[in-house]
């Protein structure tokens, strides 16, 4: 699937008539700057470690799995042209690259999780040369980008089977290719139906302040030939009471072991009204969302982010100056308002705690 | 209270340090061009049909209460100049300049409601001299206008034993005092008990696409004093779970005759998400709101408006230019989640409909 030398991704199938989202080229951490779609599409290319830790930061490139994948890449296109003495001296350069990368967005759990793997196979492999090391580094990192762009399809054919032709889909924020390695979680079902030749309509809520449902869901999907209609989070009451919503799908940033589910603020008012509606709502994301240390939702951490994101977003003032924001970043949708999680390995149905408890306890045997 | 030489109000209790947000003026309709707002604070003055239709339009002015007076100040503005042979022929003017007014905005019903009240007084009085008809068109405008500032008073004095000291009111889009002659409506009791002590927190949901809670809201309960939280949209149902909100309060542009009620979209939804976190969800707006030619919120037709108010709302295209929006101006709000309506004369509780049949047959003896 990936050719190491040109670090070019033969995935990219939503993307298939240009350049995937995110890849590996030349030496150097290739992504689309996120902050410039949809006005700009343009590619930057970064092989230094504080370009990569702005671009994280600075949301040029967001979505838990595509993070870590970025991350990844980057820590191996930084090590890859330095010249090291031994493998010791390798070690300690990547440690102090990678704890630098991944402070660049502390909250996300794939982007500590994907350098903690790059730096335990150089330990792994400490008595191999700096040269190999190199070589290890970069492997691993298209393996984690490898197994997302896997992980992403399966979540697409679990979920497929919950679409019919000519059915509406309601989605918030982005859980698309831009926030993975390619095919998306919660738009992957969508991308799958649509392969297979299914008419789905997918209703994207701009999902403010930073309209990552207009500025990226929108547009991934236009350039994917599926269909596509954008409305304010205001609206999504009544779309659904027209009758024009026959299923939710979202992303997860985190999930507990009851089956809580943080997302981006304003998924949990989805789901309620999804449920007022009778409207199914599905969670989808794979099994590195879950975290079994939490019993439920109540111990995921609600990130607060700036006023001026709301007061300022787009280049004009929306408000006095003086007017306090509140501006939390996500929220936490509660187990009983869930339909379904679709998962890389099938879909998880209530009762969530013991399915999930199993899944896990079995996953670890 | 009025000064029908001047066109001055002598209300603007919430605006005391400056001119009100609408008023007649020179013999023009005055107001706050409300599109400039929070960045400018400028007023235009109006006496041409265009000009005025332009206005509503373009919602220079908007609510559905100061649509109506900025109507009938702006027919007797036009009508005012012009030399006429006879009665006859300014009727007949009028008539034509109210059509095009009235069809500024579809949804609001005291658009139609203030120009055929302004009509039917120049037909009563046919008899009279043009020059006498245009002064009677004036003051019926002014009488509006103070009326309107009276009912404003008055809901905040029916609606104010809702709130108690230090509790937090959500409410949507703007139902204050840029929406009304003077005083609001669904900010109307907030104003009262600001005034007499009480210290009240309001949330302020933006209100996408055109952000009237952030642009106006927050502006003018900031200017008025009171503590103001500005929130995207898409917060509602966080706030309200985390316990911060204790009631809900907005306005409306319609209200049928079992109380199902239109008003900006998204109100619909925050009355879902009301209900599920049990939190008392009120309406407050005037007589002239109710309209018992309708037997439920099914006939109230819904503005669309165009899709770039969306796309390039903030100055800059938020989405591809290929895809498709959907921009419902108003939604309903089905009778069985409203607590109560506030009106001028009182609280409305459920039974709706034998309630406010029972009200509008005792008004009509």
């Amino acid at each position: 699937m990936l050719d190491p030398v040109s670090w070019k991704s033969s995935g990219g199938r939503i993307f298939r008539s240009y350049t995937p989202a995110l890849a590996g080229q030349g030496g150097r951490l290739r992504l689309i700057d996120q902050t410039l779609l949809p006005e700009q599409l343009q590619y930057i290319e970064l092989a230094d470690t504080e370009a990569i830790f702005d671009a994280i930061r600075r949301l040029a490139v967001r979505g838990a799995p595509a993070i870590g994948c970025a991350a990844a890449l980057g820590l191996a296109a930084v090590v890859r042209p330095v010249k090291f003495n031994n493998s010791a001296e390798l070690l300690a350069f990547a440690e102090k690259t990678a704890a630098r990368l991944a402070d660049s967005r502390p909250t996300a759990v794939n982007l500590s999780w994907a350098l903690d793997r790059s730096l335990r196979e150089i330990r792994n492999n400490i008595t191999a040369s700096p040269a190999e090391l190199q070589n290890i580094l970069l492997k691993t990192a298209l393996d984690i980008l490898a197994e997302d762009i896997q992980m992403c399809r399966s979540i697409g054919l679990h979920g497929k089977p919950l679409l019919r032709d000519g059915m509406g889909i309601l989605t918030h924020c982005n859980a698309g290719a831009l926030a993975t390695g390619d095919y998306g979680t919660a738009l992957a079902p969508v991308y799958v139906a649509h392969e297979t030749g299914l008419k789905i309509k997918v209703y994207s809520d701009e999902t403010r302040p930073l309209l990552q449902g207009s500025r990226l869901t929108a547009w991934e999907l236009n350039r994917a030939g599926v269909e596509v209609v954008t409305i304010c989070d205001n609206m999504v009451a009544q779309v659904m009471k027209e009758g024009k919503i026959d299923l939710v799908i979202v992303g997860a940033d985190r999930i507990a072991a009851n089956g809580d589910a943080a997302n981006k603020i304003g998924t949990y008012g989805v789901a309620v009204l999804a449920q007022y509606h009778h409207i199914p709502f599905y969670v989808a994301a794979p099994y590195s969302t879950f975290d079994l240390n939490l019993a439920d939702g109540s111990g995921i951490p609600i990130e607060q982010r700036r006023a001026d994101e709301i007061a300022t977003g787009f280049g004009r003032r929306t408000a006095p100056e003086s007017v306090t924001f509140y501006n939390p970043a996500f929220d936490v949708t509660p187990h009983e308002l869930i339909t379904g999680i679709i998962t890389e390995k099938g879909l998880i149905r209530p009762p969530f705690a013991p399915q999930i408890a199993k899944i896990f306890s079995q996953a670890a045997v």
